[in-house]
């Protein structure tokens, strides 16, 4: 491209955060300044919108990426900003980029050319300090877990049963793996530790599913951090840490408002991995913004069969939010990979393999449809080297199965570009339920739709896997939890089975005994294959889900099954982006793309 | 005390921090509002003040103080409000609270009583983010080390030769000593590596003596990480990572704005360590508020003999910063401890101890006159339990040796109660310089005073022990590594010699050989005694200082030298702080103390 991303930010013609508040109604008092472009919206005020109606909200997710990514948050800022072109009131919702990955090898998060939240360095580089005052929760918890062994160890933990480990915001392979308390009996006790990055702690998870700053320590205290030697859980709560950790959190837990290059605002906040965590911006953003905007755009992280099946199982699951309509990101580029084209030919016109890939894309719509009872959309994230006969295939495919797809060119247009994504948006979303091609293949009784899901009580989770506000969920709450990942397995991966070791297969039901069972299922898996394995491309069947490990996220309230080698630290390339990123004289962030 | 810091803190009636800067003749445009009560100064502005006058910079010190501390920051604060009731344009300049100590044994510091920096309970935990913005540049670094080697090591580090340390802000004893890099080649080389609290950190140092952002880049890049098995030093302008560091600290670079109680603007910004680093907030503050008012306190970390001793030798010598006068906190409790009382029994009368203990005092009180030329008053920091003739004869022991002693009761009764105190600054400022009884005993040329000095080029370092404008080193800029710690441990903390091994004096040549013997010198001891055995109290004389270990700090331009030990990841008392912290479910921080 012509113009970087920083220099198209950077030449961008701001407004102060106090006008972009006033239009969604926030007295300034309730507003927390960061600077002239970034503010808090105060949790006080959060409260005082709980009776108002909810808007219809649109949840953006895409087809398994490659390693490029499809562009999602591009086009969760390209729609948002079409939306308030054709005239309705929008908001978008996204997660704050973690700056490990910004000096690795991904460079800036937030949207890209025309379609970007800004200022965009202050939200790639530090922002309003949210992750490090998580960082600062978790790292103090575990100093507190140290320190009680240290002193007397009163409840007894055994330090080969530590589960709690570390953060830091940085990649940095080098911290996986350690041993701790060298040094002789004033440093403490030598066990095995390690350090995650902030996205992918438990806190962070927290963080973005607590409904209030009471849930939010509640669920703070419920973490169970390590085992006595019978195996009995340690929590935060036993080492008196839950408030402090609390108290820490505080400043953080108001979301950030930012705006778009054309000023449509955006709340950025939190930021969960979508592999070992949830992958949603957080709760109390998504849900504050419904009750401003008629319109609210949020994305789930990577392919729909990871973001997506949390956002609907976990999030949706046990806060009644309710998408209206989800968006598929699909790329030419991404068909054609997933139709067998290596990387290096992705540029070259390949029609066939794109219709051999869209088997990716088909295999996410249904699930999206038919198994969540979701009306969706194709938006074709457009990009320059795409040919006309691409396009038409991948317009094709994806209509053979009764959805619209549309280009949308948003990162080199901005919101003109994704005019016709928001009509179609708008469209779904006003659809008379029954025509809107949700559900229809099964005939179930989704019908009610949107509009009467937005009346249930938010508070209140439904406890069955088919709930009469249109949405369906993978899996019924009273499912085993071996169940419930057979349910993603088979109805989302498309596998034949589900296996683990006798030592998981163990663990799982000693948390199934010990009352865990009732929790949702978080998998973390490869982004890039509907399988465990991240070069089965397409839409592979049959194949089998290996449960690798299974770890309790009590606080968060839900079982991480890791299937297949997760990073919970990545590492940086051998040519880090923080090599070219710099700062001139004048404080100007350069480098950053 | 009836009401605790937190309560009176929460109680007060803050201003809008526009309203703090207005007065100060900032421009709206140049203020990064971080809430209502808190902001940043932009750099830009700082820049237009370079030309203005310095105002008169009041040094506020301590005797050698006891474990609970004697109350600078407290004095800062309430001598600041009592010089503006007095009709004086007066501001503070303070350090952050590091996170590590207020969930450990200290609670916060940001003063006390009714003499306290607010929003408190924001000051205290997390403020506007720069220390962890310090970390993450910090660990980046780190991480751009190991990743290095992982990926070939061109430059040929030597991992057991990393001298880099990674950092956190939480109190956490088991990561001072750790093994890093285990679990396989996947994870990189195995090495040992540790963790220092922020405050410790050469960043800290950096950030806080760097005189822009151009600076504060140079100087990061200037760090010596590692050295290679022929022993080259590696910095981190190698490795590519000084513009990225920068990069993330551009924001915090910029000084925050607060106020006291009484509506005082104050700074607070940056705090590294009196041990092992300089023991001041950032120049950059200290230097702006001089330009912006007629009087300016600002405080150096623990007693005279560390925190005074490196703002005169390495911040005053290397920044043209002079300070007009010094305020010596004491505290009848003090001097009985250093007069041989136990802590349980310092709240009694005990006024031969107490006579005997005003020796540290005046040891302290002959280095500000004697060895600096720095005019001096001693405030006598009032508690509850003092008698009249404890005080009578703490004021006769100072004024002995010609030092008016004030007693001051800010804590109770905010600025009014340090009214006299202020008087006393402002008179010894504007006496005739040979009348200010400062270097009068040595009959020297430090005649010029203050006045004089403030015209000095404050970006022209001296270059010699002794300068025109009153200021005199404790060596000078040409003295070996060796002479210059032997003048401090001499002259400053009456030691007969300094010791090292075979060892340590090869290493202090290898430095002196390389160049580095130009930079000043920082040493890293115990905080409770003259000497470097914390339980020699008083004024103890004849006493050898070890030199355990010399550590280069080539980006703050210093050579620490550790003399007996010096924690840099401080540890939880078995009962921290962290258990009573808490926020209740309207926001409201609890326990913080």
């Amino acid at each position: 491209m012509a113009t970087s991303n920083i220099e198209i930010a950077q030449q961008a013609d701001l407004w102060p955060i106090g006008r972009i508040a006033k239009d969604l109604g926030i007295p300034d008092d309730e507003l927390e300044p960061y600077g002239r472009y970034k503010a808090k919206v105060s949790l006080r005020h959060l409260r005082t919108l709980r009776d108002r109606p909810r808007g219809r909200l649109v949840l953006m997710t895409a087809v398994s990426p490659t390693p490029a990514g499809e562009g999602k948050t591009t086009t969760t800022v390209g729609l948002g900003d079409a939306l308030r072109r054709i005239g309705e009131r929008a908001m978008i919702c996204l997660r704050e980029p973690a700056l490990g990955p910004v000096f690795g090898m991904k460079g800036g998060a937030a949207g890209g050319g025309y379609a970007q939240v800004v200022p965009m360095e202050d939200i790639n580089l530090h922002f309003t300090g949210d992750f490090s005052a998580i960082a600062i929760a978790t790292n103090l918890l575990a100093a507190l877990i140290d320190n009680h062994v240290h002193h007397g160890n009163a409840l007894g933990i055994d330090v080969r049963r530590v589960t709690w480990r570390r953060v830091l915001d940085v990649n940095d392979r080098a911290l996986r793996d350690t041993v701790i308390g060298l040094g002789g009996p004033g440093n403490g006790y030598p066990r095995e530790g390690g350090f995650d990055i902030v996205v992918a702690s438990e806190v962070m998870a927290i963080f973005c599913l607590a409904t209030d700053l009471a849930d939010l320590k509640e669920r703070l205290g419920e973490i169970v951090v390590a085992y006595t030697r019978d195996r009995s859980p340690v929590r935060a709560r036993d080492l008196h840490a839950h408030g402090a950790m609390a108290a820490v959190l505080r400043d953080a837990l108001a979301p950030n408002l930012v705006q778009t290059l054309e000023h449509t605002p955006a709340f950025v906040h939190g930021g969960p991995f979508a592999n070992i965590a949830h992958g949603c911006n957080s709760y109390l953003a998504t849900d504050s913004a419904l009750r401003m905007a008629d319109y609210v755009v949020t994305e789930a992280g990577f392919g729909a069969d990871l973001g997506a099946e949390k956002f609907v199982d976990i999030l949706c699951r046990t806060t009644g939010l309710r998408p209206d309509v989800a968006v598929v990101v699909a790329t030419v580029r991404a068909m054609k990979y997933h139709g067998g084209v290596e990387v290096a030919d992705l540029t070259h016109e390949n029609v066939p393999a794109l219709e051999h890939g869209t088997a990716n894309l088909v295999r996410h719509l249904t699930t999206i449809r038919e198994t969540w009872g979701i009306p969706a959309v194709v938006a074709i994230n457009h990009r320059a080297e795409d040919t006309d006969a691409e396009i038409a295939a991948l317009v094709a495919a994806s209509e053979a199965v009764g959805v619209t797809a549309v280009v949308a060119k948003h990162f080199a247009e901005g919101g003109a570009g994704a005019e016709s994504l928001a009509r179609e948006v708008v469209r779904l979303c006003e659809a008379p339920v029954a025509a809107r091609g949700a559900g229809a293949a099964q005939g179930t009784d989704a019908t009610r739709g949107a509009d009467a899901a937005r009346r249930e009580d938010a508070a209140h989770a439904p406890d069955a896997g088919q709930e009469p506000g249109g949405l369906r969920f993978t899996y019924p709450d009273d499912a085993t939890l071996w169940h419930k990942m057979s349910a993603i397995a088979t109805r989302i991966y498309g596998a034949s089975e589900v296996t683990a070791s006798t030592a998981v297969r163990a663990q799982i039901k000693r948390l199934q005994d010990e009352g865990y069972g009732r929790y949702p299922v978080c998998v973390a898996k490869t982004q890039y294959s509907f399988s465990t394995d991240p070069k089965l491309r397409g839409a592979p069947t049959g194949h089998a889900v290996d449960i690798r490990e299974v770890r309790l996220a009590a606080g968060a309230r839900f079982v991480v099954m890791v299937c297949g080698d997760i990073m919970t630290m990545p590492g940086l390339p051998a040519v880090p982006a923080a090599n070219t990123i710099d700062v001139d004289d004048d404080g100007r962030v350069v480098g950053l793309f």
